[in-house]
């Protein structure tokens, strides 16, 4: 009977109880579920994990077969030196589904003018522009994994011209694929509207700097639900100051809450959303963390396994 | 050599001119493409036709095989009892990219509350709340003609739990769909946000009353890029009192301009647009004109003709 151990924040918990009890059952996994202090260290067999738990000296647990991340990014994790357990990511459906539809919100927003609209309730008729259609509109993703190429394939069915970059080629149909650093400001060059779906690694922070920023069309507007680490912030700003940039709506941040002094929330080209893009779904999520349990009970390969000499 | 007269308002003229010539030579019809005064009513062989210009009495133009409306709605030409020449109506494929745009990025703005992240950029951090994945909002939309079947497969393919309301079946895939005045209270008790994409006709004007809007679950959001006569508009800003609606979101209006006194413009829970949700686009209408012209020629039946007794 396998020892699993729940070793993410304690505020989590009465979220995924149900769910993992019921997704393990439905598997006929006979698991014990414990909480950090129910169990021995050595006796645990999986560790399902986010930070900011009790868990961050991996070494005792010489017996567990892997760590199981309830996060989609897993950079705090990895530089973890005492980690040597197989780590997954969550490659969640919940997940994937709310990054879309944030991402087509966003981007439909910036395409349609809709704050325009909004502030413009004066009674004012304003109809004298026929809008671009969206097969008119160049829509950039950095970011081609499970939440990029989902995103590029929904705005592809919107038809948006899309282009996808990432640093390995990728193909996706409806989607002009463009890979590796050589490609890059081809890719930014086509930006009217730019979304990072890029991981956090060594070659992805402060991507976004002057020199990338500059690469973008006049007035571009940047969408970031991946993470903060990706753009330079000062560089941002005084991209916004020259309207190189437009607009920027941003769901992830170095800090996160943001600040409530940062310079971001007071800005009036810059729209703040809180980390609400990609919600992990406690009920989806446990099926995944159930899956890749009974995978490795059967003697199958664990899925979502976390390359770390790539960083995810 | 047919005769085509250009029977809309002239400051349409620009936008068409070179479309129309150009998409007319592509099918091989070697046109005379007239403005009024340039040619005696009884020989013109085709009119294109919108609201607002020099022809209001169709009896003069006795030649005349069709009369080839600009707009895809002709409630306003279908009243004159002048017109007895087949009409046809405007299925631009641009116009449809165009409101399905429209439909889904305010469906997106109510689904993930945009409209609550604008404002509360006040540097509180609030992201207690897991929102509902589109899966889980229902949506009914109004109207499956070309542009409410192809919002519809849109939400669908967003996930969204789709209802389509039609006067007579449809079927859609990925979309319930439901029919006649039976099934109205079943459509309309599914939509947390509904959208109103049916034409003008006697049964459709004042639609949306106080019992109807009373079906709706409580705080439901209206989206009507459709037509301004199907809401009561009395009863939507008394529903919006009181809270049955919590937001309106409206393109279209029964007067247009929508005057500046209106109470629209001011209420803080209803959004105007200018009616620029479904904009004719003069690179594809003036495509599908020419194709009609060209059916004719050639002795096929015209596209979109209007059905009379229908009313659209």
């Amino acid at each position: 009977m396998p020892e699993i151990l729940f070793a993410a924040p304690d505020r989590l918990w009465p979220a995924y109880e149900e769910h993992l009890a019921r997704e393990l059952a439905a598997r006929g996994i006979d698991a014990r579920l414990r909480r950090p202090g129910e169990v021995a260290p050595e006796t645990v067999d999986y560790l399902i994990y986010a930070p900011g738990g009790a868990v961050s000296d991996f070494t005792p647990f010489v017996r567990a077969r892997a760590v199981l991340s309830l996060w989609a990014g897993v950079e705090r994790i990895i530089a973890n030196p005492t980690l040597t357990q197989p780590l997954t990511r969550m490659v969640d459906p919940g997940l994937t589904e709310g990054m879309v539809e944030w991402v087509t919100g966003h981007v439909l927003r910036a395409h349609l003018g809709i704050d325009a609209h909004l502030a413009g309730q004066d009674g004012v008729w304003r109809n004298g522009i026929v809008p671009p259609l969206a097969r008119e509109r160049g829509v950039t993703v950095l970011g081609l994994g499970a939440l990029g190429s989902a995103a590029a394939r929904m705005l592809a069915a919107l038809n948006f011209r899309v282009t996808g970059w990432s640093a390995r080629p990728k193909a996706i149909d409806g989607v002009a694929c463009l890979a590796g650093p050589a490609q890059l400001p081809a890719a930014l060059a086509r930006a009217e509207i730019l979304v990072l779906l890029l991981p956090q690694t060594p070659e992805t922070v402060d991507l976004m700097d002057a020199r990338r920023l500059a690469m973008l069309p006049k007035g571009a507007v940047i969408l970031n639900p991946g993470r903060g680490s990706l753009i330079d912030e000062a560089a941002l700003l005084a991209a916004l100051e020259t309207g190189q940039v437009a607009q920027a709506t941003l769901d992830v941040f170095r800090t996160e809450p943001l600040p409530p002094e940062h310079p971001f929330w007071a800005h009036p080209r810059v729209t703040v959303t809180p980390h609400v893009a990609a919600e992990t779904r406690p009920v989806s999520a446990a099926g995944v963390i159930a899956e890749n349990i009974a995978r490795d009970r059967a003697g199958l390969p664990l899925l979502h396994l976390v390359d770390r000499a790539r960083g995810y």
